[in-house]
C-alpha cells in the first residue's frame, strides 16, 4: 500500500469538497482527482491540479475571446493539424501539476527533463521513509550483450534469489544505520538520549538509490508529450516506463482529442532517414534492395524492415 | 473601447457558466475571470485560467498530501519564509493565463522574459486591426538628458501637437497603404478584383511599431513577479509599467499572501552593496560620512542617500 | 551594403589578432570568424565566437578526461547513433554565437525560440539606422489560396511596382518623422535647437517592422539544429529561411560530422504518421491502396505520395 | 587522489596542444585549463572549454562590431552597471564548460538549478568506480536545534567514530554487491562464469548517495553567478558549498571586472526588506527601536542587527 490511512484521509477530505469555477473543467480528470494510481512496489503517480482542456489549444491558437470551440470535430481537426504541422505553443497552454513517489534512481532519470517544475521532499529537512524498491520477480533482467543499457533474459533460479535477498538485506541494513545516526526512529522518537546524532543533511546520504522519494511535479502539456515520448517508448527502462504509461492514461482523461493526434502523429507511425525513404522508394519501384549499398547500417536496416513489417 | 460588442458577448457567455471542480479556486479571481481591464489607449489584459491559491505554494513546500493548509496565518508565516530567503520553487506551482493586448513595441520588451509561454495572433495568417497606441498628452516625455533611456519633462504645445498629428497621420496612411498592398478591406472584402494582392506576410512588414498586436501569455507565479518587480519598476517604461501594475492587482486578487510577502522582501526595501552597506554602518556609528572616500560613486550616493530618507 | 567603412575596419582589426589556446579549435570557422554574411537587401549573420567542435560532442557523450576522440570515423559513428535515437544532451555542449541584422518582423519571428541567449540593440538609448527591407521583385508573392499564410504566384508589372513604392515611400517617410520627433538627425546632430525631441523610446513606436535591427544571439548547437530545422524549412517564411540556410552553412563548417547527422536523419527523410505507414506497409504488400479508406486527410496524401515519389 | 595516472596522462595530453585562435582568449584561465581542482576526498572540477571574457559582456551590451572595449576602466564601470541595473542579458554572451566529480547526493541539490547543459556518466551503461565519499571529521555535524535543515556542533568520540565506521562499511558492502549481483569486478572481469549477471540499470540501485558520480556541466555566466550566489553561501550545505568556493576562484581567474562586480553588489551587501528599511531609517533619526513594534520578528531583527554590525 503506498499511501498510510492518514494520507488516505486528507485524500478523502480534499476530493469531498467542490466549488463552482468559471474556468475550463474535465469531468473525467475531475473524477480521479488528488486519487493515487499505484506504481511500482511503493510509488504512485496522482494529479493534484490542471489547468486547460481540449478546447484550451484551439483557443490559444486562435487567440480567441471566447471558448475558441466551435465544433468537437472542427477542434479536433485543428489539433490534428497543430501536432502534424509541429506548432508546438498551443500545447503549452495546458498544464498539469502531479504528486509522484518514486524511487530515486528513477527521479534522478526524471529531472533529466528540465521544462518542468518541481518540489522535491527535502531529507536535509524531514525523515525518509522506510520504503525502498525491490523489483518483482518478472523485471529481473541479466544484462543485455548487443545494447549495452538494456536488460536480456530474466535471471532465474538461485542467482534471482540471490539478488533480491542482497537487494532487500542492504536497503534494511543502511536504513537501521541511518536512524542509529540520526539517533531517531522513523516515527521521530529518540533512540539514545546520551547522543547528539548525525545532521539529517548528513544521514541521509547512508540510503541507496532504490529508496522512495517523492516530489509535486508541474509541466505544459507540449513538454509533457516530449517526456512521454521519450519515456513510454520502449527503449526507456522499465521502471520509469510505469510511470510515464499511468500518465499516458491521465493524458487520455484529460485532452482525448490531443492524445489522439498524439498518437497518430508521434508514438504510432515512424521516421525514415534520408536513406531509409530512399530503400522505401526503391522497394515501391519493385526494386529488390538488400541492406548492402543501401546506406543503412545493419542495425538500421534490421529496424527498418521491422517497422515496416518485412522481414530483415 | 478596446473590445468589440461580439468579443464582449463571447466573453459574457464564457462568464455565464460554472461548472463544480475538486481543485483549488480562488473567488476574487472568478469575480473579474474573462474580464478585460483596460490599459493604454486600446489594450487590455485579462485572466483566462489560473491554477492554484496561496496554499498550493504551501502544499508543494511540504510535499503534503492534502490541501498543505493548517491555519492561515501559518500558511502566510511560511510563504514570508520561503520569499525572504528566496525559496522560489513552490511558487512556480501556481500558473496564470492571461489574454493581452499591446502595442508592438511593448509586446517586443515584454517577450524578452523568456521562462513563460506565447501564443500571438498572427499576422501572416489573418488581417491586423486598424488599431494602434497614440500616447496620451501628458505622456509625450522628452528625451532625458541625464538617463539615456528615460523620458524627461513632457513636450508643450506646438512640438506636442506636431508629434500627436505626425504619429497619428503615419499610422493612418500606412494601414491605409497596407490594405491597399493586401487588395483587403479591414473586413475582409476585397478593392479591386483585377489585383491579386500581395502576400500577408509581407504586407505586414509596412506598419508601424505602435500598432496594437495581441497574445496568450502563461506563467508561473515565480517568474510572474521577477516580470513585475522590473517592469512594475520606475525604472521600466511607462507603456509597460502600467500593464504590469494592472497585473500586480491581479496578483493580489489572486494570492493575497504571496503578494503581501513580495511587497515586504522584493518591492519595498532596498538592496546595499558591500560598500552602501559600509556606509550604513559608519552613519550607524555616528560618524559623518560623505560621498567622497564612502567607495560609491555620485549616482549610487545618492540613490542610497533618498532610499535612507536623507539629503544627499 | 550592410556594413559600414567604420565597422569594416573594427572586423579587419579583430581578425588581424591571433593568440593561443589550448580550447578546441576549428580552422574552417576561424577563416570566417566575425566576417558578415550579407542576407537579404541589408541585413547580415556572422559568428562572433564559438565552443566545441564535432569531438567535444563525443567527448560529452563519453563524459571523458581527454578529448573524447579515438579515430574519426569512430567518432562520426557515435554522433551518427546519438542523433538517431535523439539523445539530444551531447550537442548541447557546442555553442555558438552570431551577431545578426535583419528585420524588426524576422526578429519578432525568431525570438520565438526562447532556449537562446539574447542581447539586441536598443532604440531607446540609441537611434536606429535609416535602413529598411525592400523585397526583391522575384520575391513579391501574392497571398496563397490554399495554405492562408503562405505566398503564391509572384506579383507582376503594375501591382507590383505599387507596392514597392508604398513600401519605399511609407518607409522613407516614417523615417523622416522619427528624426523630426527625436528632433535630432541619423548622425546625431540636433535639427531645430528651440525643441526639446521627443524620448527615443517613444519616437520609435513610428518606424515600420521592415526596418532592421540587429542583436547578438548565443545558442547551444542542440537548439540551433532545432531552430533550423523548423526555419530552413520551406514551409518557413522566406525572409527568416535565408537566414537560417546561412546558418546552415555555417554549421557544415564548424562541426560536419553533426551536420551530416543532422542531414541524414532530421532534415532528409520522412516523418510517417500511423495510418501514414500502415498505407506503405499496405503499398509494399503489392495492394492497390486509394485516399478514401486510408485514414488520411486528402492532404495527407498528397503529401505522403510526395514524399514517395508517386503521383496524387 | 580522485584521478588514475591514465586520466592525468590524458589531461597532460591535451593541456599540451595550443592552436592560434581569434577568439577572445582568457590566460589565466588557459593556465588552469583541463587541470582539476580537487574538491573533498575524492571530488574535482575542472574547466573543460570557455567562451567569452569580460569585454564580451561589454560587446554584447553594446551589440558592437568590435571588441567591445574601449579601455578597461571604462568596461569596468559599464560592468558594474549592468551588475547593479540587473541587465543580465550581456552576463549570458559568456559560457563555461566544467566536468566535475561529486557525490550523487550532491548531484542531485546541483541538478536543481535548470538553465545549464548536463552530461552525466551513465550507470545504466557503464559500471561505477567503488568510490564514495566520508566527511572529515570537523565536518560530522550534529543535527541543529533551530535551523531544522542545518548542523550544529561537531559530533565527537565515540558517536563520531561510530558514524564514520557505519557509513564506510555499508558503502563497503553496498559495493561489493553490487559487483556480485553484476557479476562483475571493477576491472570488468567476470566474476563467475556460470552466472549471468543483472543488468547495469538495475544493479546501481543498491549504491548510497554518497557515491561518486560525474557530469559535465555548461552553463552562461550570469546563471553560474546565480547557481554561486545560492550555493556559496553560508546557508548552503557544506558539501556543495565548497564546488561553489573553488568555482568563485574559477570566475575570478576567467572574468575579474565581473567578479568585482558580482562582489560588490551581489555576494557583499544586505537586502533590506520593506520593515528593514524603516528600522535603519528611524536608527539613522536617532530614535531608539526595539524588536518589538519594528515590524520584525525575532529572527529577522537578530538578522539585521547583524548585518548592520549591532548588538542583537
Amino acid at each position: 500500500m503506498p499511501i498510510t490511512p492518514e494520507q488516505r484521509a486528507e485524500i478523502d477530505r480534499q476530493r469531498a469538497v467542490e466549488t463552482p469555477t468559471r474556468r475550463a473543467t474535465v469531468a473525467a480528470l475531475e473524477d480521479i482527482l488528488y486519487e493515487p494510481v499505484p506504481v511500482l512496489d511503493h510509488g504512485f503517480v496522482r494529479v493534484v491540479d490542471y489547468m486547460g482542456d481540449d478546447s484550451a489549444v484551439v483557443q490559444a491558437a486562435r487567440v480567441s475571446y471566447g471558448k475558441g470551440t466551435r465544433k468537437v470535430t472542427e477542434d479536433a481537426g485543428l489539433i490534428k493539424y497543430l501536432m502534424r504541422h509541429r506548432h508546438s505553443t498551443p500545447f503549452e497552454m495546458c498544464e498539469i501539476k502531479f504528486h509522484v513517489k518514486l524511487p530515486i534512481f528513477v527521479a534522478r532519470q526524471w529531472i533529466r527533463h528540465r521544462t518542468a517544475n518541481v518540489n522535491e521532499y527535502s531529507a536535509r529537512y524531514s525523515i525518509l521513509d522506510r520504503e525502498f524498491y525491490i523489483p518483482a520477480p518478472d523485471q529481473l533482467g541479466a544484462q543485455a550483450v548487443v545494447n549495452r543499457q538494456g536488460r536480456g533474459d530474466v535471471l532465474q533460479g538461485e542467482e534471482a534469489a540471490r539478488v533480491l535477498a542482497l537487494l532487500r538485506a542492504d536497503a534494511e541494513q543502511c536504513y537501521a544505520h541511518y536512524e542509529e545516526m540520526l539517533n531517531l526512529r522513523e516515527d521521530g522518537t529518540t533512540l539514545d538520549e546520551g547522543r547528539q546524532g548525525l545532521a539529517r543533511e548528513l544521514a541521509r546520504m547512508n540510503l541507496p538509490l532504490n529508496f522512495y522519494t517523492q516530489w509535486y511535479w508541474k509541466v505544459d502539456l507540449h513538454n509533457l508529450l516530449h517526456f512521454l515520448s521519450l519515456r513510454a517508448d520502449t527503449h526507456a527502462q522499465y521502471e520509469i516506463r510505469v510511470y510515464a504509461e499511468a500518465m499516458l492514461d491521465i493524458v487520455r482523461r484529460w485532452v482525448p482529442a490531443v492524445f489522439d493526434a498524439f498518437s497518430e502523429y508521434r508514438m504510432g507511425g515512424a521516421h525514415l532517414s534520408r536513406s531509409g525513404l530512399a530503400v522505401v522508394k526503391r522497394l515501391l519501384a519493385g526494386e529488390a534492395v538488400a541492406q548492402e549499398g543501401s546506406g543503412l547500417s545493419k542495425r538500421e536496416w534490421r529496424e527498418l524492415m521491422e517497422s515496416l513489417g518485412r522481414d530483415a
